[in-house]
């Protein structure tokens, strides 16, 4: 189903993760306090001096490509190829000096992401997943985790009180669940440290990146009604490894 | 207040770590699912060989000390020293495949920590606090931040449903909460990056180590009732980088 990626935009895109990682790491733990003013904070600084350096490069390399940043808006929406991106995902992770915030760089076609870059540039590890292809960590192909269901499964979201109801509260009664870590939580169910992640109200740069990651190496990613994510939809996602718990934790968010 | 702690220790608990760090490494992200049986999970052969490499060396270098370990038990709790070890805090994190879990090392004299070690080995951060010197990290000293109170505060605790009232859910109203992070998130207190961590029912193994990180780089670390922590006590913890936080949260969580 999957729409195959270019190999020459996969390559492009590790040096627009690169770009993004040089512009990052000097404000990464660089001392500024966070309630400084927002615009001269260090997150901010960097989220946007990240998302400047990958758009200069797209700009020179595909001139007719549209994108779609976090920090500095849309240019040429209606173009075939559309990059996606959040040059910071986990502000907060960042703010508190945690090494999970991760760059996001999604390449769209026609309405469906055909690429995703995961990238943390601290640590200086990549997940890419582009059509056609397995995901790569750090260019080695990695693969889900088998996992019988909810109860069997390592659970990754942000806070237990985005679980809006009670009864999905007793249902995520996950074997074991742990918080915080954005889009670093999707990258893990791709390489088999985590089950399943459920996220609300997440923004198309958010999302985009992700679902190639996930599909790529055998997992399924929805809104919580199972369908394809789409630009006008919720931004209700579910990730699992393994269909099994992607099924099973489809009928607890809305049961 | 604080005793000095003799700098040959200080220099003994580095090679702890090393050797810890050197156990564990090998067994994170290896593969194995965490559902296997207990005793054979990655997580489990790494605490323990974590542990057995620590206690090893303490026995060959200060036989007359005493060692409370985590996974392996107690010898010479009498001992004028006395070693506490938490091979890996953050089991779940470990688990899940983020570098957040960490190595905690104390040495205790006369039930007060005069020395306190957190590790991270993946990514290889130490932070070393000891009694009479600045908490270190990787070598360099490092200083909480100033925050005028909790509103203004990044907070960090394991889950926001560890506050037990939503008296206390609703006074947490910090300018940013992240989840997730166990001894971590304190030791980022010690750096400047995050201004307040509360957690509950935490074992001596947990927090002997915190004490003189977070001390020697000027915040404060005490009980809910404000009260030093003893061996005795709830295990239930306030630490923040400046007193006027402290002092609020913990108006907060009596209230």
């Amino acid at each position: 189903l999957n729409q195959d990626c270019p190999s020459e935009f996969v390559a492009f895109a590790g040096l627009l993760a690169e770009a993004a990682g040089e512009a990052i790491r000097p404000h990464f733990r660089s001392g500024l306090g966070f309630d400084d003013k927002a615009d001269s904070s260090p997150v901010t600084i960097a989220d946007r001096a990240a998302e400047a350096a990958i758009r200069s490069l797209i700009e020179k390399a595909y001139p007719d490509h549209g994108i779609w940043g976090e920090e500095l808006g849309m240019i040429r929406p209606e173009a075939e190829y559309l990059w996606v991106l959040d040059p910071i995902d986990g502000t907060k992770a960042f703010l508190a000096g945690k090494p999970l915030f991760c760059t996001l760089i999604a390449l769209m076609r026609g309405g469906v992401p055909i690429l995703g870059v995961i990238d943390q540039p601290v640590a200086r590890e990549r997940w890419v997943g582009a059509g056609g292809q397995p995901t790569r960590f750090n260019g080695n192909p990695v693969q889900v985790r088998a996992c019988a269901g909810v109860a069997a499964a390592l659970l990754n979201c942000t806070s237990p009180l985005m679980f809006r109801t009670s009864e999905q509260q007793q249902a995520f009664a996950a074997k074991i669940a742990h918080f915080g870590g954005d889009a670093y939580g999707f990258a893990l169910i791709a390489s088999g440290f985590i089950d399943l992640v459920v996220e609300a109200n997440l923004q198309l740069y958010d999302w985009a990146a992700l679902v190639p990651v996930i599909e790529g190496a055998g997992g399924r990613m929805t809104d919580w009604q199972g369908q394809r994510l789409r630009l006008s939809g919720s931004g209700d996602v579910i990730a699992a490894g393994d269909g099994r718990v992607h099924a099973e934790a489809l009928r607890l968010v809305r049961g």
